[in-house]
């Protein structure tokens, strides 16, 4: 492993935004949510994608150009078409727009459809706690999780972002509803480790601990089984519905096709100066509450509490890179 | 057990609660969303805990004349008052009113404080996909569950709902944050039977099946292990602070005291004449395509076909009851 200074990483991924043909504004805010990505230890959504979206911009999948376009406005909640643009631009500017209508309706919702893969989807949460909102989001994604009692995968992992702002440190919760994303269970196997609590079936059916064996079975676990997979099938159902977009269903079943996703961001306002105040107190007090659980090992964290940590380690040492990823960045 | 017609456990509970002195509309109301949550086979919050209810009445601890007031108002999301009212009626209010905010502003929310047990969050769901509205609501609880790392109860298992209307049968999924509720655990271990999958840990730290042996450490299982643990968190968060209520840690942690809860009713509206045509097809289109898995034994359901089923059983032949409950039930 490798370290490069964020500001090394960050120029490197402008660098190439702009060489594509990126208009310099949105290749900034393209590549600082690439690098922060990284920067915060979510490398499999940092650098690590950086080359999957160039190769779909280049094929045509993704449009470098395209900006999300209102398509109907009632009142505390929109419609945002987003043009097959590049899915990290699309929630930003959602999520965004989200803030404004919550700042004029208390409660501000913004469904967003044909639009690409947000990456990491915390961090349109950071977004809304840095504003000083609650953000609430999620996204479909292509099937790649075997609803509760099937053997084929039907339904999205579809990852759900809850933030609350808070002065001394953000809440951030993002959370795939399965138990382990497949770049978890690589990196389990690649490690050569087991995994901590079973995460999926083999292939004659069995639960397993081996994430080798649920990578080939391609039946990885929604969390809490039956639950989770009811809880992925109403956050697509919803994404789809309010945006009038795709839902799992119809997104193609290939990572290096999954495109055309519907996503929902909602906020609320909680700015007023007196609601500030006992807002942060009472943020406070419930974490203060949790860490001082009767811990097993580690002490007990809170939803960010980790990425806090990675960020102020990987400012201060420099972001790990894969140093063929990297190599191969500066080459594209 | 025993079979009774819905319509004789409606004048039961009906009966009771007039003997208490409600209001009769607000006790046909209360008696109602009792009596559906036995029709629709959660017995656990139906009749079986319209005693411990009526207990609470007596004890001042629910106030049965109480209605919920409206604290504050942000255009398209309210903040209400329950004034520890009975929890049904607040939370169905509560609901009422959101999908009337929908309607007025596409999307609508209430929080709600100083409310108590909703019994069956699933009603509200029910009750806005009867709306014909997108319903999301949750509750917090008081602590019952140990967030993942720690061994003491910390967290509330905080139902979660989300609805969507569908004119061949609505989709509603009513899920806790723990895997399994403490009802659950008792009806297993009273079976003789082991839990189909780990519901918590034992007294040793042990990971287990054995339902009593969790009972017994107080140590269930949020699902999805760590991330339960942090949805959990996140819902009580929202709850207190958007309401300007109490957080799951200043609830009293006992079942017969546990009063003063926070709670969250989201709306969408989705009533424009295209719009209610082409989301019912997308939804018919997406339990259909679930409905075509690969079942590996029972086919796949939807959240929600189970209660259909089970409503129209009963409905047929009798709600269920347990003689015991019944019998004291027409006592009161």
């Amino acid at each position: 492993m490798v370290r490069v200074p964020y500001a090394e990483l960050y120029e490197a991924l402008l660098r190439v935004l702009l060489k594509l043909g990126m208009e310099a504004e949105r290749a900034c805010l393209c590549a600082k949510l690439f690098a922060e990505t990284s920067l915060d230890g979510v490398y499999s959504h940092g650098l690590n994608r950086f080359p999957r979206f160039v190769e779909m911009v280049r094929r045509g999948i993704v449009d470098l150009q395209a900006e999300p376009v209102r398509v109907s406005s009632e009142g505390a909640i929109e419609r945002w078409d987003g043009q097959m643009g590049p899915g990290n631009l699309n929630a930003y500017r959602s999520m965004q727009r989200t803030i404004e209508l919550s700042r004029e309706f208390g409660v501000g919702c913004v469904a967003l459809r044909n639009t690409n893969h947000w990456m990491r989807g915390g961090s349109y949460g950071w977004q809304a706690a840095h504003a000083g909102a609650v953000g609430i989001c999620w996204t479909n994604t292509m099937p790649n999780l075997p609803p509760w009692g099937a053997t084929d995968p039907r339904i999205g992992n579809n990852p759900l972002v809850i933030a609350v702002p808070r002065p001394s440190g953000h809440v951030v919760l993002d959370t795939a509803m399965s138990q382990f994303s497949y770049g978890a269970l690589a990196s389990y196997r690649m490690r050569g480790e087991q995994l901590p609590v079973v995460g999926g079936f083999d292939s004659e059916g069995r639960l397993t601990l081996d994430p080798g064996a649920i990578e080939e079975s391609g039946r990885p676990l929604p969390i809490g089984f039956w639950k989770g997979s009811g809880l992925a099938l109403m956050l697509d159902m919803l994404a789809a519905l309010l945006s009038g977009g795709r839902s799992t269903h119809e997104v193609p079943a290939d990572p290096d096709l999954e495109a055309g996703l519907s996503q929902l961001f909602l906020a609320f306002n909680i700015s007023s100066p007196d609601e500030e105040q006992s807002s942060a107190s009472l943020v406070d007090r419930i974490i203060e509450h949790l860490q001082m659980a009767s811990a097993e090992g580690e002490k007990v964290r809170y939803p960010g509490e980790r990425t806090l940590e990675t960020r102020r380690l990987n400012l201060e040492r420099g972001v790990p890179v894969e140093p063929d990823i990297w190599q191969h960045v500066q080459t594209l």
